[in-house]
């Protein structure tokens, strides 16, 4: 036996006890009379203690050719320490050992295995075996297991089941790009791996697995942006026999049930803004509502515009604008100039690329100052002050433009006071849905309407008569989980009727042979009593990042790839044999 | 809310109270004055009741006009029923509804929704979604279910974490053939699919997981037999810091809890039977051990042979033979002649392949008569009927040739009489490890030693000094778990120093540059601090089965591959558009 006890338990009442323990050597400090080994495993780490007067002399030539990172196996006695340490629990013992073992030495470590390591990125996850060791990086994966367990436990006492659905499905045009499998025993064709298991859910609802769950990898070959990685986690549902609301009570049961059993943290009711308002109000589908900071508009894009508080003026940059929007930052009216500054670079960077930033500031001694005085005198501001409810202190900051990309410039600007203000902070959670998002979305670059849920999303009910005449107006029941402004879960009501999925598909320029060819036994499966269905998926390894106050998801990927989907551990992507190639059909080039 | 209770659920309490319910019609009855619906759902049946006098007329009409499988909500007042129903749990209470609403209609079911049904293997497939709705297959798989549930309790408890483990990972060319996956980032290299997570479940160990574990998919391109997949699942299973013992302890603890806890049956310590014994009694390295009749040896391939009771008796089959050997069958010395020509048929069928079949009948009366009678008198049979343990009443069944391909045919031979002898009941299990495998295996095609477990797998410390002079009598630290003459797991000790894994590439056949091209970061993560480690992974579609009592895997499977590796409902692997080969880099054929 190679260990009685880990490295984290041992107490005082062991004391006395004779034990085994096997661990790494997370450092020896050796005094000369006295020689102290540090042995660390997953649980903790345990102090050993040699009296070197005492000691067995190959005991002590043991102990002093130990380096950092052997594994070794030591039997002794647990004796209480003269000196305690508060800082771990195994601070009050400490081991006398009768016999150590070097079980393997270890080369030096690339980088300190240290929960502030030395190591930068790349070097981390070419050796990731060495960088797992490191303490910060484990608690995130066993947070993620924990996580996932307690998902687990929620859903199967609701009746949920865990279905297993096909790795090796079938490619579909619509969405992101697939990867693709070539298949030796039919050559020429391909598998497909999951981007989600959406119509496999949905088949099993029409089988009669009204509560459905997943914890399952999906597939995305996208260019990987900072947080993207080629392969991704779900927790994947469904339900049948159930209306919008059912799927908001039950999920937003789960998350609640995650924050107490996980972090022991109550998250109250979640409030719910529809995407209009979301729009409106944060220019974005997933704000950060741990604050306030609403968007208060100076002039709209409505054509009767009552609350028009710039026009007429004389400023063209407000006059030529479809609105004018800003948001009001509370106690930020002493910002430097430097400061405003920084704020106007920030929104005329490329990815905002907004043109310009209108500030006013509502002093402590009740004046008001703006960088458009020449257009605006102390009556008219006050008016803004009004509007925006803002206090002696505060400081207003106005956008103008065309409406989308100013509610999108002026939602990154309210993160950033947000940040800066100390607004944002990782230990505080505030969960929402929003819903009612519009059905389709109009693409510019392909000009046809896109779905901007899924293909298998249903309108609203009452939105159907509209789909002729104002398709881009309809309303769908479709919903996503925002926390602390990321997107965490979406989902949606789906069609359950062939004849509406099929003109659905026609909306979004599906030719009818291409709809049967892909989709075809989704549309049988309707004709056969397809029960009314719904369901949502969360990120997983976002929900995990999100409960570890992170801002990454690759620390909590146990291996994950690097920017362009390179696992540089083990180096693949990487060649394939001749043969393999030749067996698959594939031309060699 | 399209229901307030489930199909299974209502009961004689419920009596008064007006509940809604959804589900698929599973049968109309219509005796003029009375109209049965029976509502189905995952849940269980209820049925509604309509006294045609009194009720609506519109709702007589929609309650003719249901077909098999249309889709139905209810709403109405649960009344105590006239005469019960005692099976079905809600037998006690029928539903008198003011309210039904077809949900959606269905065509005729192309075979009929019921325990034994009329549908043939390719059209259930085709349909699958209506194939889910079926009692049996919804058991199988939340059978399923229930058993991944109480795996993960068992391990939770036992502080393992669930990792998860890339998908898209590195090709290597030991052991089956990958699937591959075309990398658009990396044109011309590719990513292959796990066979298993054998290296990066040993990365965790040296990472310090001591205790890894993960339900998941694995993937292999083989030509398949009827109950292979080329996706199936694995329970995954690691421990550092331990030796084989721990190991069979800790996953006998695993089998136990989900016999008691899915199955409420109680096995018993799992018995140990070596490698060696286990081909030498059985023929097999997964016996059933439901039953005894073990082999019986006449005649051995040992040098010194004490027990011959075969040669010099003017019988060539013998005299020539390697071995002669055999089982007693209990009780069944009246086989007629009809059934022993069967069993004759049947060993010399191509698959099992022998080339005759040697009885001898201990009859009732105290005689022996054999088909061998020209040869061996009654003296000489008696002392075979010592050898075998037989009894007056017993069968003897006897082959002789070539020690492997004997052994192998007895042990078809067994199993067969096993069968006829209704010895291999479903419903009980016989749980043993078989243990003391070898290393390595020669194999003729390829003239070279291949790992009878995997490459990573340690040799036994003290047959290690073998390993130069006769490398295929080393043993491993391998182990299979077998039930009912299934291996339902296995797994091994691993290396874990960088030497030793080295000389088994070696062993392999591995050029330095292979090894290192491949396993590099393995055996790289073996310079750094490696502990011992050893794991085990079990079939869990086929456990699935075992505990369904059922021969196949594809009923344990939600999605099923057909023979061919096709999914012929979604009609997969299909051909992909130009466009994706173009971007892909993957020449045009």
């Amino acid at each position: 036996m190679l260990r009685t006890h880990t490295c984290g338990e041992l107490r005082i009442e062991n004391v006395n006890t004779t034990v085994t323990i096997s661990g790494w050597v997370q450092g020896v400090r050796d005094k000369g009379s006295l020689l102290w080994i540090d042995l660390r495993d997953r649980y903790g780490i345990t102090q050993i203690t040699i009296e070197t007067e005492k000691a067995d002399k190959s005991l002590i030539e043991i102990a002093r050719s130990l380096g950092r990172e052997y594994v070794i196996s030591v039997t002794g006695k647990v004796l209480e320490r003269y000196s305690k340490s508060e800082k771990l629990p195994t601070g009050d013992i400490e081991i006398y050992p009768d016999k150590i073992t070097i079980l393997n030495s270890a080369l030096i470590p690339p980088f300190t295995i240290e929960d502030e390591t030395d190591g930068g990125d790349d070097i981390r996850m070419k050796y990731r075996y060495l960088d797992l060791r490191r303490n910060t990086v484990r608690k995130n994966l066993e947070l993620r297991h924990r996580l996932s367990i307690e998902t687990r436990n929620y859903l199967d006492k609701l009746n949920f089941i865990e279905v297993e659905t096909p790795v090796l499905i079938k490619s579909t045009p619509e969405g992101a790009r697939d990867f693709v499998v070539p298949s030796r025993m039919h050559q020429g064709e391909f598998y497909a791996l999951p981007q989600s298991p959406q119509t496999f859910k949905q088949l099993l609802m029409v089988g009669g697995f009204d509560r459905y769950y997943q914890i399952v990898k999906c597939f995305r070959d996208e260019d990987l942006r900072a947080d993207r990685q080629p392969e991704f986690t779900q927790i994947d549902c469904e339900m049948a026999f159930v209306e919008q609301e059912d799927i908001l009570q039950t999920f937003e049961g789960l998350i609640r049930h995650l924050f107490l059993a996980v972090k022991g943290v109550q998250i109250p009711e979640l409030t719910r803004i529809t995407y209009a308002d979301a729009m409106n109000y944060y220019g974005s589908d997933k704000p950060d509502i741990r604050f306030e900071m609403k968007f208060v508009y100076l002039k709209s894009a409505a054509a009767e515009n009552a609350n028009n508080l710039v026009n007429g003026a004389g400023f063209k940059v407000f006059d030529a604008a479809q609105i004018v929007v800003g948001i009001c930052a509370k106690g930020a009216a002493e910002y430097s100039r430097k400061q405003l500054d920084e704020l106007t670079e920030f929104i005329k960077r490329p990815q905002i690329g907004a043109t310009g930033l209108v500030y006013a500031r509502y002093n402590a001694d009740g004046t008001i100052k703006s960088s458009v005085d020449k257009f605006f005198d102390e009556a008219a501001l006050k008016k803004w002050a009004i509007a925006f409810g803002a206090q002696p202190g505060d400081l207003m900051l106005i956008l103008a433009g065309e409406q989308n990309k100013t509610r999108k410039a002026l939602s990154e600007l309210r993160l950033e006071m947000g940040t800066r203000m100390g607004l944002r902070d990782k230990k505080k959670f505030a969960c929402h849905w929003v819903i009612d998002f519009p059905l389709l979305e109009w693409s510019e670059e392909t000009s046809r309407f896109h779905a901007m849920h899924h293909p298998f999303t249903s309108p609203k009910p009452e939105d159907i008569k509209l789909l002729a005449s104002v398709p881009g107006e309809v309303r769908a029941n479709a919903y996503d989980m925002v926390i602390n402004g990321v997107e965490v879960g979406g989902g949606s009501i789906r069609i359950f009727n062939k004849q509406l999925q099929s003109r659905m598909f026609d909306l979004l320029g599906f030719s009818k042979e291409d709809a049967e060819a892909q989709f075809g036994f989704l549309m049988n499966a309707f004709e056969y009593g397809a029960p009314p269905h719904g369901g949502i998926a969360f990120g997983f390894d976002r929900l995990c990042s999100l409960f570890g106050g992170a801002d990454v998801i690759r620390d909590f990927i146990a291996f994950p790839k690097n920017n362009s989907g390179r696992d540089v551990m083990i180096d693949s992507p990487s060649p394939i044999a001749k043969t393999q190639l030749i067996e698959l059909g594939i031309p060699l080039s």
